[in-house]
């Protein structure tokens, strides 16, 4: 992969600022920063926060801006993972290879270990050096979360998922499928986007392309993220698969097929691809689109 | 009360906007709708907010700017009330007199609940009318509710509780108790002060005065708390009693004794009294007094 020296730069840089962001000093309690430390630095893509720098870098040439936006995304995440695998919640037991926060550190410091790490996210969001777009971000990054965003798909998933496997249309479920991954999935991706626009003050329609472009992106990443859950791994994955199935959750692959769920993958990769034609060609621009093709063939 | 009127105006304004601001389009789901508004709006004093409004008022002469925060910091609260009923924290089953969140709709529902108060708070504050003060009251709201504020005090007060009990010497106790006490309920009430104080663009002098109120009261009022848990009724109080004991917590009357602890809460109402004088006397001012004062006599 051409990009994969510049995604690297930038995954470093982002692991460095995540690990200064949460050296806490000795006046935090020591096993609440190992539990977020823990879930925050073991790894991960990183791709939320990569995607917010190289969308920075194709609006405005400069993705350092965005460093404290691209932390509070990747923090917001982790938050949400955390939360996620709780055995009130997915009860999942395994996370990126490795054993979940609650196993780790008991579900007592997880729930606290989540909570900080959504609160330090606007903390950090609150800190970015030009004062004229903390407010934009903390605003767009809540939004994103939220009840309209990313807990609403979250709740329709968790707390809907017995009462919407069956009975109702083929159609209205996958409505309905494509409503919570747009929320549960999507809205934080495409925050991504929007939020490496806004750290470099982009105009509006940049950031309607970029935000586009996160859409699109966010729907094809859930789909082979449904596709994985079916074909992949454990041991690649670093979680359990096939929890979907066993849960009975709407999955693209459970309502669509697998051949005709690649094909909208692919058909929103296209998608998110055609969204970008506004900027110039960059390094940063070839990394997205590298990012995005890279979704069709992945395997983790 | 003299001032009870004048509170009963700001907390029907505060009620209001809480409901405005949960009133979710059906967009979001039903039923974590119902478990923000269970948790949120059945009653509770509205201390935080009102202390808001009645320090913007202080400190601005118009507490109308400062109902966003107010707003905002009544949502981290709750939240922090719901995921410290849980049973793998607190274990908490009754709260307001009614059931406890995770009692009434589950686990799951209340930790989303829990997350979702905790980031529509931040987009509260992100929607205030003034873009200048917006940023500024993020920041201070995370710092309050992160980990070097409730959240750190929470974790040592749910997770330390069992090791900070006995053994270490009666000076270090206090010293630790006065600790946990100043994150876990001080920081919030702090920047209850702080944010009344921001949302008027009030100078320095000023915002350190209010917090330093803020963090008299914030000890007064929790050391009253201790109190109510040895002294108090469940019936007035709403929540069980004796549990602080039954947990082997660390409290102002296990260490001090009721009379000193009583002692102390005066000499903390009295400094907070006396963090007021730079400003002028008027209706707000008697108010937050009042509220200081009551904190000695208070049953609920």
């Amino acid at each position: 992969m051409e990009s994969s020296n510049y995604l690297e730069t930038l995954r470093t840089v982002i692991n460095a600022q995540l690990d200064r962001l949460t050296d806490y000093p000795a006046a935090v309690p020591p096993r609440l920063k190992e539990a977020v430390r823990y879930s925050l630095l073991q790894g991960g893509k990183r791709l939320r926060p990569i995607l917010t720098l190289a969308a920075a870098e194709m609006a405005g040439g400069d993705p350092a801006p965005a460093i404290p936006a691209a932390c509070a995304l990747e923090m917001i995440h982790t938050y949400s993972l955390i939360h996620d695998d709780l055995p009130a919640m997915d009860n999942d037991d395994l996370r990126r290879g490795k054993p979940t926060c609650h196993i780790k550190f008991g579900e007592a410091t997880a729930i606290l270990a989540g909570d900080a790490l959504l609160t330090e996210a606007f903390a950090a969001v609150a800190r970015t050096a030009d004062e004229a777009v903390r407010a934009p971000m903390a605003a767009a990054l809540a939004e994103a979360a939220g009840v309209f965003g990313m807990i609403g798909g979250q709740t329709d998933d968790v707390i809907g998922e017995k009462n919407l496997s069956g009975g109702s249309p083929s159609d209205g479920r996958i409505a309905l499928l494509r409503s919570i991954h747009r929320r549960k999935t999507g809205a934080l991706i495409t925050c991504a986007f929007r939020l490496g626009g806004l750290a470099v003050s982009a105009g509006k329609d940049e950031l309607n392309a970029l935000a586009a472009c996160g859409e699109a992106f966010g729907l094809a990443f859930q789909i082979t993220d449904d596709l994985l859950d079916v074909t992949g791994s454990e041991q690649l994955l670093g979680k359990r698969v096939g929890k979907d199935a066993a849960l009975g959750k709407l999955t693209f692959p459970g309502l669509l097929g697998i051949d005709e769920s690649r094909a909208e993958a692919a058909r929103q990769v296209e998608a998110g691809r055609r969204a970008l034609d506004l900027f110039a060609e960059s390094r940063a621009k070839s990394a997205v689109i590298e990012i995005l093709e890279s979704t069709l063939t992945r395997k983790s």
